[in-house]
């Protein structure tokens, strides 16, 4: 069996974000050397994201406004940011949006449908913050 | 490591609707020859959801009420329709039910909990979409 | 490859609550003897969820009144109930918070973000549940 194992940075300037990921993924599937497996994509934060959905920048401001509805940033509504924090609503975002894919590998590629792209969903940026990629197989 | 992969197909009649499809990944894993090991069974398009819960109508009502009120159908509500699509609320839906589930593979078998089943769940049907089962293991 | 499957039992005494459980998952990781590989966390009953996010009091209960604002539990809501349940509400909470969690092995640890904890979540409690655990890899 095969396994890789990358972590890649990311520092958002906005609050809220999506950062299209899909080549670094396919990057890291090729340097794996797996023909067929898993391959697993997550945030390690805990205020965000990795999902698959459209590259189209309407749906991504659509998402933004949605998420903002279901878990408005107002701090005094979350009993998490008398911890000093004031990122409350980004965990609750995060779990609309969830935290991680696991994707398929197939004759040594991502094996996605033709419009999932890889995002990394940032729900509380401007702040180094990682994924980790891990691909297992042969 | 043994690994199979299979495409289902589904053309949903309605909008929304939710498709069984235990008893097609049962039937992969057996092929599969896989007595220990994971299966990834997820939707190839960004408008559609795989799930696991119950087999139960009453339930999938529910489902589809709740859906609607979290992400209504509305056209006008969504940039993303701007793009000349009308189905942004479909891939709104969708994030809520997730894309994908990872089955465990015990004695050969799918290791699910009694009450467990999958589900392809359809937010814009009336066409052909894709379902990946990827089976790995020993 | 090796492979290692455990299931863990909880009976959580509320309705609603949410049970650490990364050092169970990381015993099981230590027992498999793998170094490099993927761990499967999920739930085995339909309502209720394994999720990671943060060991935070408020932010639990933070979850615990947004979870009631977006799927009530007021019995009368849901047509599954006219099964004889009254946990219509469990199902639709547990969608938001997802069935399972797939983490990452590397190095004979669970690869976890500094933050990032394993969590039960229960939404119909008061009766014994169980979670799976199943570790593949090398």
């Amino acid at each position: 069996m095969r396994a890789t194992t990358e972590y890649l940075t990311f520092n958002v300037p906005a609050r809220m974000d999506f950062v299209h990921i899909t080549p670094e993924v396919e990057r890291i599937v090729r340097k794996s050397g797996v023909s067929e497996g898993l391959g697993l994509v997550n945030a390690m934060h805990i205020t965000a994201s990795v999902f698959i959905n459209d590259d189209e920048p309407g749906l991504h401001q659509d998402y933004k406004k949605w998420l903002e509805e279901l878990a408005p940033q107002d701090p005094s509504r979350y009993l998490h940011n008398r911890t000093g924090e004031d990122n409350g609503d980004a965990h609750h975002k995060r779990q609309i949006m969830g935290r991680e894919v696991t994707v398929a590998i197939t004759g040594g590629k991502l094996d996605l449908g033709t419009w999932e792209r890889i995002f990394y969903g940032e729900f509380d940026g401007r702040r180094s913050k990682r994924v980790l990629v891990k691909v297992i197989g042969e």
